[in-house]
């Protein structure tokens, strides 16, 4: 990830994150409040660590029964979420590209997958989980029209590179890549780079150590 | 993530795991060596963090030509790999266990998908991708026989706590879950809850703030 334009770090973003959707799920289980430890528990940290975050946004409204959980969704949402929704197209609709939209709509979040792009005769022109198909070659003229700012790259990596003038082009203000090649755009543009195998091999990692430690 | 068994940090691990994949690209394409600098921006970090993580794995042979790429991912792969190559299951094949199964294998990684298990009876008795896909109620007698270490948890989240027991119980030392619920193991367990829709809320945060901060 490029710069940090605020105070809050990248962790703590993710974090709020995580924490939003485990308040959304206790929520919809009648759950009113939560302690920090429990939250810490679910998600395998520290209750010093919750609380920091918490902090860090400016949220102290702990109570004896802990937080309330539907204060803490509207506070850490005014942290998260724009005003307006923000448009997402995806880049590749394979599977990668299928399992996010599936995943992603549906969920009632301020972000929306609107437009998918491929070059793949049989899915262009088609409507895939609710989202309409384009083909790639449209996708620099359509992003103003469909008011895009932010895209999926879950197109073979060997495709990726070959993406990026398209979507400077497009003005897309944010883009996470999936592919195996790291992709880099002019300052102004928010880059995620996440390749699914590091994950796996950083969990390979974690086991082997533990195997020889233990 | 749990306990760190080790002196060397989680996000040094996974740059690692980034720096390597970067290396075997340059090495495809008969690159021999790469100076901290370039390997940095490929990654949109410093040369500092780059040469930071490389003498934490005790790796300081920069010469006037830069890193030797052979040498290097010689170096990483023996932090990274363990001796004997892991057998990953994926418990769930929609299209997020499918994606990563293509993706992951046929990259020549000691890591490999082995084996898939589903409920779906159009999936199970199925080779899909070259990998046989059984039904989930063998999982558990199924992972000894097929020497399984690893899972991916790409079912449907509001399966995915079910799996929890039958993952203990076979033994599994690492887990990947990609769902929406994090899920919990005894100690002992590395288990790395990812879902997805983080990265995406943390990219459109970081848009939302550079727009406001331009």
């Amino acid at each position: 990830m490029a710069a940090i334009p605020n105070g809050i770090p990248e962790k703590t973003i993710e974090r709020l994150s995580e924490y939003r959707r485990t308040l959304h799920a206790c929520r919809a289980q009648g759950i009113t409040h939560i302690f920090s430890h429990v939250l810490a528990g679910i998600h395998g940290i520290t209750a010093v660590q919750v609380r920091r975050d918490l902090m860090l946004i400016g949220f102290s409204s702990d109570t004896k029964k802990g937080y309330d959980v539907a204060v803490l969704i509207d506070y850490i949402s005014a942290i998260l979420d724009s005003a307006d929704p923000m448009n997402i197209a995806v880049l590749g609709m394979g599977h990668l590209g299928q399992a996010i939209t599936k995943y992603f709509n549906g969920k009632g979040l301020k972000l929306k997958i609107t437009a998918a792009f491929d070059v793949d005769p049989s899915k262009v022109g088609t409507t895939i989980d609710g989202i309409p198909c384009y083909h790639m070659e449209h996708f620099e003229q359509m992003a103003e029209e469909l008011d895009l700012s932010m895209v999926v790259v879950s197109s073979p990596t060997s495709v990726a590179p070959q993406l990026v003038l398209p979507i400077i082009n497009a003005g897309i203000k944010g883009v996470l890549n999936f592919t195996s090649t790291p992709l880099t755009f002019p300052q102004g543009i928010v880059v995620e780079n996440y390749d699914i195998t590091t994950l796996l091999e950083k969990v390979a990692y974690f086991v082997k150590e533990g195997d020889s430690n233990g």
